[in-house]
């Protein structure tokens, strides 16, 4: 801990900060550096829990068992044994009674979570359920699952959620794979919708995800541009990787060290779109996943914001990604099960101030990919959002201490994320086993305290 | 000033506290104590401004002119001069570059809106978008709209954003009266979804709103249950006000002051439904308006929590308010345009640690009103939730300063809310005018920081 902020403990007056920025030093949470693996559950305890009338219990099961995981019976746990995976299949709540069970399964157990655990909780789709108590009953496992996150985030457990539609119970292998693994270290209190509606691939690799698929990645010369790309490559992914011409010499270096196409370009140029469907034709003769997360912050209050700032946001965030799109999709550049990925923020999700001109482009995009996504579906192509919060970077690097340290700490896991946490979800949603996943924005903020 | 948050805010290491609690002291808040006035825009000067291809300034300029506001324009505001409201016609945002009038317009006359202003952005319905890019353009002027709360709520300014559907834009009066009036005080950085699935009522006052109407508030004998009451009643309600039997005295009392019926009940009883059922058909022969205030916390994590603590809540929380609905419902005592509002919580939306039981309640009715609401639309009843953030209360008083403080100033107005505000949020959507909102969950917590 640092002496400015013992010091800071230390008077009762400021006790608070101190305590909502989470001191002590926050458990370290372990992510894996390398690709998935077909059995990457091997060594890992899980427990499967059903609440009354659950459906899904058996498909479960059975994916974890191909994962490798032990199966434990929580009435034969021995004294002191931790659980590395929670999995509770709560597809049969379906009124108030139901919860009953969630307590019951629950609350003997939850402290037996080891620390860097995983929960997944398993809910009805409230837009399917038969009446209006059982789709209240399904959202309220929202709460209980965002609630639970932030109870068990302080010792690195990630709760999430997922609505399963009746149709979508045989979507969930790599939901599982990336939920309870070491991949969703900073994705936590989240609700995410499978649904049926993406038609399903030929093949669904449990490793090398992305070998024979073509990836294009735009600001990729660093940070979270640079480990999503990397990442990609890593699950055999060919990749181009995309940035400003002024970045052009760290694009060639980072291109080449991990066997990446580099393509120097500006998005926001009016003949960009034309360009880039040029190069990805007859390089590639067409692209598998298109990962937007180019884009610029030009922050002011509306009152003090100059045209230009307005202007040059829209056009890189959102005029330039539109524009690329169009053009890629008209061209039938986009193969079938491809996958687009777009950078969202925070900032998209509640609003931020001073950031009119951001905000604005990054919701648009939520609600770009929710009618994409399942536009796009009939061809196995899914759209999805990532919205990254406090994530390590040369830019938060900068931020004066306090400021930083708030920032950090003000999530359930009380520290910051790391851009492989982002390029994480990204491969996440990138892979064929995603199918499922179509028209989401999923944060990757620790279950951020800042929302809507 | 207090003299302890002078003290915090002289530190550097504790500016970031002092700042984010929002010092100075923030703005009084423009409140009102009296019901609708025909015309409660008399005095007041409104701005509207559309964007491209709005199809909504027509019928909002006549609502503003009905209502008695002083329309001004933008070119011809002398130096100096404010405006008490500002609504934006966003209705034709369709593409990327519609954004742009959205900055010209506004960008000369943001900071003219006057101290406890209002500004109210109507959008079109992200799902009736032509295409996916329409959609998200829809979907970004929230980002824009959360983004200004934050820049002008420092200054009592509140902002919010309506998605109103094609159909229903004549759905418009009460909620322009609403969202730009002093009823709106805390409610600020929502998005409200207004659409015409509901059968019109065939009068829609623009006084004494609920003249002839039947209201049960639970939880009446205090805090926002009591507010709640009294602010019905003054629109002219007839109002049962129901509370625990331990608190009947109390009740009794409020109930006498505000010339209402008391009614001692437990709900969570099994017999309380059907004494209910006949309270209501022997005193009234049915209720228009039905707030589901009542409601307990039994905090524990759910490691720690004793089962009757999981119970008791789900049982007031939930199970007692869904038995209510299906017995009044079943019967056909709630009348045709009834409305139906439930107090759900910031701990619904996002959560909180220690209150799994809490927010799985609170979360449920969010999931119920979006079903529940459409689902009784053709009858004209409306079923909305309220989830309100920091209202000072008794509870509120007992917290230890600095939590209470931060509490308090962690939103855009830098202030906690009056049971008021969260009556007059239920009251409007009590009203025959709220016909175009049904199935939403609207927050009254001053643009909380917190959320999911």
């Amino acid at each position: 801990m640092s002496d400015l902020l013992k010091q800071l403990n230390s008077n009762p007056m400021t006790g608070w900060l101190a305590k909502s920025i989470g001191l002590p030093n926050p458990v370290t949470l372990a992510r894996e550096n390398g690709p998935y693996q077909p059995q990457p559950f091997s060594g890992k305890r899980a427990l499967l829990v059903s609440t009354t009338n659950g459906y899904l219990e058996a498909p479960l099961r059975e994916l974890l068992e191909a994962a490798d995981a032990e199966i434990l019976r929580a009435d034969e746990l021995a004294e002191q044994e931790r659980i590395d995976m929670l999995v509770v299949d709560g597809s049969g709540c379906q009124s108030p009674g139901d919860y009953t069970a969630l307590y019951e399964r629950l609350h003997p157990i939850v402290r037996r979570i080891a620390t860097n655990g995983r929960v997944l909780l398993l809910a009805p789709h409230p837009e399917e359920a038969a009446n209006a108590v059982a789709s209240g009953v399904a959202r309220g496992l929202e709460g209980f699952s965002r609630s639970l996150g932030k109870e068990l985030g302080p010792r690195g457990i990630t709760v999430n959620l997922a609505y399963v539609a009746r149709n979508a119970g045989d979507r969930l292998d790599m939901l599982l794979r990336f939920f309870c693994g070491p991949q969703t270290a900073y994705v936590s209190g989240q609700a995410i919708t499978v649904t049926a509606h993406t038609k399903s691939p030929a093949e669904l690799p449990c490793e090398q995800l992305l070998a024979g698929k073509v990836a294009l990645v735009t600001g990729a010369a660093r940070g979270i541009g640079l480990s999503t790309a990397q990442r990609l490559r890593q699950e055999g992914a060919q990749v181009i990787c995309l940035d400003i011409p002024a970045a052009s010499e760290e694009l060639e270096r980072v291109a080449r060290e991990m066997g990446a196409e580099a393509l120097a370009l500006d998005i926001s140029a009016a003949d960009a779109p034309a360009k880039l469907l040029e190069f990805v034709r007859e390089q590639f003769g067409g692209v598998d996943i298109l990962v937007h997360n180019a884009g610029i912050t030009r922050d002011k209050t509306l009152g003090k914001m100059p045209e230009h700032f307005w202007q040059q946001v829209m056009q890189v965030n959102l005029e330039a990604i539109v524009a690329i799109d169009q053009a890629l999709l008209d061209a039938q550049l986009i193969r079938e099960h491809g996958r687009l990925v777009y950078l969202s923020s925070m900032s998209g999700v509640a609003g931020n101030f001073g950031q009119t001109n951001y905000a604005t482009t990054k919701a648009a995009l939520i609600g770009y990919v929710a009618a994409l996504g399942p536009a796009l579906a009939e061809r196995g192509i899914c759209a999805n959002a990532v919205a990254p919060g406090f994530i390590e970077t040369a830019m938060t690097d900068a931020m004066p201490f306090v400021t930083r340290e708030a920032g950090r700490r003000l999530n359930s896991l009380k520290q910051g994320g790391q851009p492989r946490d982002v390029a994480e979800l990204v491969c996440f949603l990138s892979s064929p086993g995603a199918y499922g996943v179509n028209g989401n924005t999923i944060r990757v903020c620790g279950q951020g305290l800042i929302g809507a």
